[in-house]
């Protein structure tokens, strides 16, 4: 049992909590939180005491850290846990800031301590066994890759505020599976975004609506499309043509149940969203991140996948704004 | 937290023990079985004491008893619990015996003891939401109901000598699902078994392969099919027809990925077998029955279904004899 | 060229209308039906002319006759053009009395003329493939087939009172697909039928709801349900089990939309009844017999064919009397 | 029945001359192709008669004319039949140049004859049915438009040599759906290509495999994916996404046939290719067209839509080599 901390009990890291206080091969000794409330709960639930920082990273017990907290803290809790040699499992991204960015990546590396980045849908079974299928050769080469993903509800204007934009926030994750699905880093990105969904947006001179095609030096090419809002629930789907054949990778039903009548065949919505839909992923990353430090393995998804993401997210916002194929370097 | 004992760790034991060492609300304290290396296991991953009987029936502490041991010792612990105070949660069958299975309800009723029969299918996510939406008037008056149920693969000789035989083993969660789905107790039954997979059961008097029809006194019917083999893996549906409609819950697939080559579209196969198609129906089992206890609710699968379903078991055996319905009363 | 009469022009009658209209190898030279303003309509539409019985039987340009009119007039129009020595097409039941229906294949096998019986279902497209990739040993041999065979909407009380009742007009169809797909013939067949549906079938003694179970020398078995009324269109399926495997045929849709929206996602009924869904079926199985007289082949689906089904019916009906399995000598 | 001639009996051709022949409002009385073999085979099976154009246009028995032959022809052969006050029907393209696109339609326009291009995707039930619910508001208003568009095999290298390239033979069509969905023309376009398929394409400056961005005033987008080459069959599904949700419309297969097995579950592959898939479109498009000559309605696809989708072609070839949204003026 080795004891480790958690940073932040919002959504996802009430997520993290429940997976940590369930996982037998750790003890979540710690949660630090800003939001007394929030953290008083989750502490109560998992049996976990609340502590600030410092005591945190002066506990030469605690081996682990989550950093689930605000994305603007991210780089400074990671380089002071890397300082203590502890490991680091970080929720993207990594800092809105690519320079701030490079210098925790520096640290880390320097410290030398295991650094994974929290790109839960690399886990989702089904991604998985679609990669595992795309690696063993089932459809030959790769050529075109059509991720679909879709929230099922706008952001606050509040929570948008706080927030480094739709591409940092949310489509981040669908560059780092374009990349993973294409089998070569792209080298150009093409994006455009339009506000047809919800004002606070637009407000904010930010897009609910985007399409984004990516391509490598191969010519292998990459479509995303992403909305702020179905009707339907979480809609994350990713579609994948080879040589020999095509791949897809649906939504998840919460059950297996279908209703025959007078107004035709029906099944249930999707899974509301990322909490429900990815509940699998969540708990196999951690366990993932918790294995590798056990054995001293690397983790699979690592700060540089974070990095190259996060500059894909980049060449996105030029492109939204120039209107042409923005060059990519990864 | 109450404390807890877990007779028998079998297959289905040590889901149960999983789910028990999961579980928040309890703390399994003792495991009883008389294989001394499986117990040891199963102790050394749940921190679970092993136990002889006797202790377990002496120790006060001890609120509930799990008991998913060999068929034959049923209803002596479910007794011995019942005298002692203690809820009891029992796999079916209660005893292979109706006078028998009378007997032991009539010791639990006396000890006025929570008791609940592992019907765990009425637990799964799809087969409950269809309930629920039957019982939400969505289709109207049932009037068929129609249960596919196969096992992947045959038991084996030794496992069979032991054991009640297909019906009173695998055909027992059928009935109790037709019952639960026609809404209406059923009169008749008509049973046809032939052997036409594994000798072992016709070397034994029994079926591999099975058919039945139920009928209620309105006329409601119900068909379940059985086999013990298929190709692949565990094949569990149900269709209800009512006046406004058809409801069905079919099979769960590990992942939703699809192939689209040469030879088709294709997609995975359903889960192998029960311990992970019904994974999270055994986790709400004992999830409920918990929860009855803690609030003194009275479990929604009682006793009483148990030993009607084995009385269904008994005029199936007879039907397939007689080769005509057979009247039936619950 | 063949010049063809058309007997009897109701709803089947105007779908051979219809095909035989299109076909390139013949001329739909005649049509007969008692009701002029329905014959006058069909005559307009495919340019046949109206006649009577004996000119058509004294016409010795006409080479086959398809004899889609009411049941009672089915054997004496086929005895008739066996005796003029044409090609017979007749629409199932051959009689609802079997010595009558014995009668007719008599004459027809003594006159040496193809006769094929209009058991459609073996030309649907689906079912036919499932039936090809069966004998092609695909999920090797056959253990259980269950047929779902139910109807949009009750007959009215009229037509009720003028047919032979569910089992000789609408089961037959099963019993016939039962036969085909179990690959040995029936010996043994368990029926049960109830009225929940529509008061007329009660009143004429006959039943709305039924299942049947029928089973082979080998023990192979067959479940087939019934019903004449759905809220959802005509459902028609078959599911084969063997040692391999199982092939399903399912309905089909009229388009492949699908929409996603709050309430669930959701797609096309099956299509309203048989005339939409075995379009295909209907055209092939002329197409089948047009090119069985070309060529000098023996239809596929006989007259004998015709006669079993009959027989299952009548077991049918003692069973659903007498509550067990009714021996069956086909 | 009105007299009309068909040019050109290629592949789309034949299937005309099927529609044509079977269609009870018109006599197929001419067919017109250089290729004596090809004219003769369909001339026999149709009983049309094999003419030159001179006869055609002078014939003042022929209404309309079917024009199906080279893609260089089509626009003499409709300025000719414009000329003669004939209506007329045409494959897109009109013309691989715009210019002479142009004049072709303001020849026809001064003659005001009907005239139809030949979208025949517009008419696919599955298309038209999801077309007609978006038009009826059932998803609000459309945001984004994806369009799968994937042929079965690569055009070998003469076929290339002759025609307009992919993005004016293939991707037209997708053109011609987007604007169809969107609901609002594109004013901008962004296309990429590759070849990593077939050498041909990249051997004569054209692409194998492209992904296209249309973005329409108010920012509406769409995604066209495009492959010469799929191991699976035709590949053609449509997905609107609006206010209140989604509608897909996807493939058809062959038939209903699902196979469970030890390697998973399998349905048939889609239908090779266009004859297959569009056998219905084909047949609609022509009744519709004749319809519209008959009852003086003016046809639903119209020569403005062959120019509009042509022109997104121009923009497409021109966005490939600058890597940017090309404007577009509709």
């Amino acid at each position: 049992m080795m004891d480790v901390c958690l940073f932040g009990v919002g959504l996802i890291g009430r997520v993290h909590a429940g997976n940590l206080a369930r996982h037998p091969k750790v003890r979540l000794r710690y949660i630090v939180d800003p939001n007394r409330e929030a953290a008083a709960k989750v502490a109560a639930a998992t049996g976990a005491e609340i502590a600030d920082t410092e005591t945190v990273m002066n506990d030469p017990a605690v081996k682990m850290v989550f950093i689930a907290s605000a994305t603007r803290t991210h780089a400074e809790l990671a380089m002071a846990a890397a300082a203590k040699g502890k490991a680091i499992f970080c929720e993207k991204p990594i800092d809105l800031d690519l320079k701030r960015t490079d210098e925790c990546l520096a640290a880390v590396a320097k410290a030398g301590v295991p650094f994974q980045i929290g790109f839960n849908r690399r886990f989702d079974p089904s991604f998985r066994a679609l990669k595992e299928r795309l690696d063993g050769g089932e459809i030959g080469a790769v050529e075109q890759v059509i991720i679909t993903s879709r929230d099922p509800e706008p952001e606050t204007e509040e929570a948008l505020a706080g927030g480094g934009g739709v591409f940092r926030e949310m489509t981040i994750h669908d560059f780092d599976m374009a990349r993973n699905m294409l089998g070569e880093e792209p080298v150009e990105l093409f994006a455009t975004g339009s506000s047809l969904v919800a004002p606070q947006y637009r407000k904010l001179g930010d897009y609910d609506t985007a399409m984004f095609i990516l391509r490598t030096a191969s010519g292998r090419q990459c479509h995303i499309n992403n909305s702020v809002r179905t009707a339907y629930g979480y809609d994350q789907r990713i579609e994948v043509h080879g040589a020999d054949g095509m791949l897809q990778a649906g939504n998840r039903l919460p059950t297996s149940v279908e209703m025959y009548g007078s107004n035709g065949i029906s099944r249930d919505k999707p899974y509301y969203f990322f909490v429900e839909r990815y509940a699998e992923s969540y708990a196999a990353e951690i366990d993932h991140f918790i294995s590798c430090v056990e054995t001293g393995r690397s983790p699979a998804v690592t700060a540089s996948d974070g990095r190259k993401a996060m500059i894909l997210c980049e060449a996105a916002l030029a492109s939204a704004r120039s209107g042409r194929f923005e060059p990519v370097k990864l």
